[in-house]
């Protein structure tokens, strides 16, 4: 772990040098990386899915079923990465933009207390 | 956009503000924050599934179809941290101990060239 | 509807005959679909995530609410009839062998009011 | 396997006495049951992920690969099937419609060969 863990740049910086060094990258096309993104997501749902809602948090706690979140959150984190750095975008920025849409688009006193549904 | 928007800990910090502002946090259980991660991650399928495999890198060249790839890898990236918060999972650090895990597992003579297999 | 609307065989024959008058059997490579199968999956998954769980059943008995949830299994069931079609497996002789397997693998007496955990 | 494993409404049942002879209903809310689904879609997509596009139904022609297929094939069914049970929705009758209004949406003539673009 370096002091650079926490930056999503160096992070995706890792990851390339990862498949580099395997020579992975033919593997790294935007459908595979979806796909593969896909299968992780698949993974983390697994350990949730007959948890009660309401338990959810509480069961996850555990140190053991939390190794398991963390990993699995990591796997997605990993490919999510790799999928942007291929596409040549910059996922911080985009995160970061994105927000300050809703932020408008949901006016907090507009919203306040209501989920918002599905156009 | 802060000079913080690179970091996960940042990000995810702003999230959870974005949502304690609209009282929101009453709907980030697990499962349902998962679900809303199926959904964007959807979202991304659809922005591909009939883009040959060949042309996907060179078809999201193209600025508008870039930028909704763009928007739509923001909303998985907002609902994994979301997720990784209410968990109380440091995502930045599970995903560089996961990358150092796989660096040994996958030692890079041993699978030079070779796609990784499902066991 | 005809009378053979119920068969995963007849329907099957429906939806390839649907592609092939569009001429849509090139985009239906194996990846392609799942990521269409993806897509239609994050549909139907948007519908319910804010849902409380406990609310699902009642909330979705509203007509149009239901007419939604139809049409998003159908598109779901669409995608994996035809990605079972193009990968030529007897998706209903899979499925009621994959039932049989399951009986024997969880036999009741072992397994009551357990939910089954991941390995 | 009987002489009804073709029909949807027969599968659905035999997945409900399987439910029920092992107590198993009371994990089935729709949530649950989406998310049990997502985690057979991932096991399926990643069968698939690094094989390349072009390859895919050559390579899911040997027939180990064609059973690991077959049997996340018929778990994502499986789901499908229950969640449209516990929604009280006619899978057969839905799809059979969804079906015939796609025929009118999408007229042969407007778009042949042309992939439906996402709006």
């Amino acid at each position: 772990m370096t002091e650079t863990a926490d930056s999503l740049a160096a992070l995706t910086a890792e990851i390339r040098e990862f498949a580099r060094e395997r020579d992975w990258e033919q593997f790294h096309d935007p459908k595979s990386l979806l796909l593969a993104l896909v299968g992780e997501v698949g993974e983390l749902a697994e350990l949730f899915q007959w948890v009660p809602a309401a338990d959810a948090v509480t069961a996850f706690a555990d140190p053991e079923r939390k190794q398991r979140a963390k990993d699995e959150i990591a796997d997605v984190l990993t490919y999510l990465l790799r999928l942007a750095d291929v596409l040549d975008i910059d996922i911080a920025e985009a995160t970061a933009a994105k927000l300050e849409d809703s932020r408008i688009r949901f006016m907090p006193d507009a919203v306040r207390g209501i989920a918002p549904h599905i156009d």
